[in-house]
């Protein structure tokens, strides 16, 4: 006797019935099509990594978080996003690639979360990144969320934001003021939507800011107006800071070109309040809401970074991307019954032999699959009604049934399994 | 000063620059269209899974070459097969299951191989698996090698052979000499293409075979002849046991089956020395080499197993499946030069603006990508020279050049950069 080991997975790692994996899979599919259309090249980077390579930054948070796998001879982890390979993967074959590099990469990374409804240990992320050699023009900043307003629109979701900000603006802003600790700032403002201003304002005045310069910088981030008039604001501040003044003309610029590059202005907001926690990006920022469900949060964030690579090469490679967390999307459209995209039928049609027709069936299904249609057979035998019933409940949309007087006719009968209409039709005449 | 750390993976992991990763993703996509195609249905599990799980069968030597986690508090590791997780799967989900149940997995599995060129301790294996319920028709046994046909043949190689065999032929046959240890004798034979006839006898020697009963298996599994020669033989043999009469028949009737899914004659072999080293496997095997190449090895193999979850499950799952080694497949193809799958462009145009055309460079890119093309504008300036070689090592076909004197007219000059002519097309003209 064996003994029976309860089969279960992990807390935090998504598996699906395939009714739904063929959902995901779809939506990966949309994701990757739209990547290639905009022109990004596929890598594909290790699951696992050298342990030096991933915390060659110095550890932090992540590194409380990584899988690390068990070996006396080499220090290796599982990755935890895919920018770190990225930036391996560019300084390893930096000779060898083209610049500026477009590429994408969808894969799976992994992170001991807190075990959390709706947080995964393991997902998907699907990755794109433009990086430039020494440069990057701006125009790449603007392309970026145009890939992504595709992406979502092929997902049947128009009703989309793209929140903008630029760091060198928050900074210059600080630094106008006087604030030493713009990283502390900037990470507490990128909590304002999280805990309120009330909170964001104590932390403030916790990492060394007067009441006065906490209040300015409130009132900086939370001004309220179109488009236009933020950018007005800005303009009529007259601070005379550098940074600021960069950051507001790339601000202009981007949001300028991003309706180019065909993001109608109504989907986008500049939204001073959005900074990314992220001390690695340096200019643009981008948050994604979905309009009328912001509380799922930023469906796909990112931004520019003046230098990928510093971690393994001396080249300067500054660049722009974006990351769309697909196992979270998934799980979270379909909590909230969102998923508006359709997959094909996985099967079009289930072949019923009659006993006896079994030849007979078998030559249907391959005159069907010759024309390369997803074709299935039923060969199991059993009574009808449990052929049918596997059909409903894989919701395959035609059965077709092959028995005596059919063959002899060289015909077989098809029925929809929607309407229930069943009809005689010609083998020959079988699309 | 930022410490550089040296950019590498490590040994045995697969990772390629992106015109190669073209053509793997390429060759995965072809692989995954056909299980489609032959109503498998896909799922995807987790890359870690409890190592109760994936030990439930008891160690062995897959357990020292597993990736174990580190972790305090659970017992994890990754996986070293997609067919562990199929069977917790099957099990986990037995329900909501409709049997038979026809499945696929493209995903990678890990095993800590020992490190040696074309081995790989990250790879992709594509497996499909077709699960009865109590029982499974022997159809499903001769469908199976007719999807991976047309799966090579999709990868332009027709010339493969399908070597079958089937196990309780070999068992009965063994137990009809009064052999004991079958699956001893069933391994020694696994090893004849490697080591050779002399120390395979030696092998059945030393697992207490006689002489006689050695050179009797031998001459067995040696036999030449047509695939109908060799079936006459196993009658002729005149061996009585139940369960050699049951294998031969079963080996009748899918020899034949497999013909009527497609699979042509000249592409099947009869192979009584084709044994699977596992003893999982209770009827049907394959193997499966590209002729000419065999060298390479068994590009895929499977076969029939009686009981595929009883670590997890009291019901009774026989299930038939075979396995491609995906980066292992890519590896040898590309070192033999072998690849003959294309893939389309990754990317059909660029476009280069000339010094203040990038507004109607822009505007070309629009008009492009709204008819569903895969363009990209180049606009980091610099020399033509440049940007054409940029073209040319991107293998880009088409390169569009958007100038002051083009513009006038609505048009761009559209050169071809395997010909190198040039022609001007209207904007309205573009396909």
């Amino acid at each position: 006797m064996t003994n029976i080991v309860r089969p279960s997975i992990l807390p935090g790692f998504m598996e699906l019935l395939p009714e739904d994996q063929i959902l995901f899979d779809r939506m990966k599919e949309i994701v990757e099509e739209k990547f290639q259309k905009f022109a990004f090249l596929p890598i594909e980077t290790p699951v696992i990594e050298k342990s030096e390579i991933l915390f060659a930054k110095g550890g932090g948070e992540t590194q409380k978080q990584i899988y690390k796998i068990e070996s006396k001879s080499t220090d290796m982890s599982m990755r935890f996003d895919l920018t770190v390979p990225l930036a391996r993967y560019v300084a390893q074959y930096f000779s060898q690639l083209q610049f500026p590099f477009r590429r994408y990469q969808i894969g799976k990374v992994y992170r001991g979360e807190r075990n959390q409804r709706g947080r995964f240990r393991e997902f998907y992320q699907a990755d794109i990144d433009i990086i430039g050699h020494e440069r990057l023009s701006l125009y790449n900043d603007a392309e970026i969320p145009a890939v992504i307003y595709e992406v979502f629109q092929a997902l049947n979701f128009t009703d989309m934001t793209f929140h903008v900000n630029n760091r060198k603006l928050m900074n210059g802003y600080f630094a106008s003021l006087g604030v030493e600790d713009t990283v502390g700032t900037l990470r507490s403002i990128d909590k304002l939507a999280k805990i309120g201003v009330d909170q964001v304002k104590e932390e403030l005045f916790e990492i060394g800011l007067s009441p006065e310069d906490a209040d300015r910088i409130i009132n900086f981030i939370s001004f309220e107006g179109s488009n236009e008039e933020k950018l007005q604001m800005l303009q009529a501040l007259e601070v005379l800071n550098p940074i600021f003044i960069e950051g507001r003309e790339e601000l202009v610029e981007v949001y300028g070109l991003m309706k180019d590059f065909g993001v109608p202005e109504s989907n986008i907001l500049i939204d001073l309040s959005i900074t990314r926690g992220l001390d690695y990006y340096t200019g643009t920022v981008f948050e994604t809401f979905l309009d009328g469900y912001e509380s799922i949060g930023s469906v796909c964030s990112g931004g520019r970074y003046d230098d990928l690579a510093g971690n393994y090469t001396k080249q300067k490679l500054p660049g722009i991307g974006l990351s769309i967390g697909l196992t979270r999307l998934f799980y979270q459209l379909k909590e909230a019954d969102l998923i508006r995209f359709e997959a094909k039928p996985a099967i079009e049609a289930l072949i019923i032999p009659m006993k006896g027709c079994e030849d007979y069936g078998i030559q249907v299904l391959q005159k069907l699959r010759a024309q390369g249609k997803r074709v299935q057979i039923y060969l199991e035998g059993g009574k009808m009604k449990k052929m049918f019933a596997y059909a409903d409940k894989l919701a395959i949309p035609k059965v077709i049934i092959a028995g005596e007087s059919e063959r002899d006719k060289g015909a077989v009968s098809v029925r929809d399994m929607k309407t229930g209409d069943q009809v005689e039709i010609l083998v020959d005449d079988l699309i």
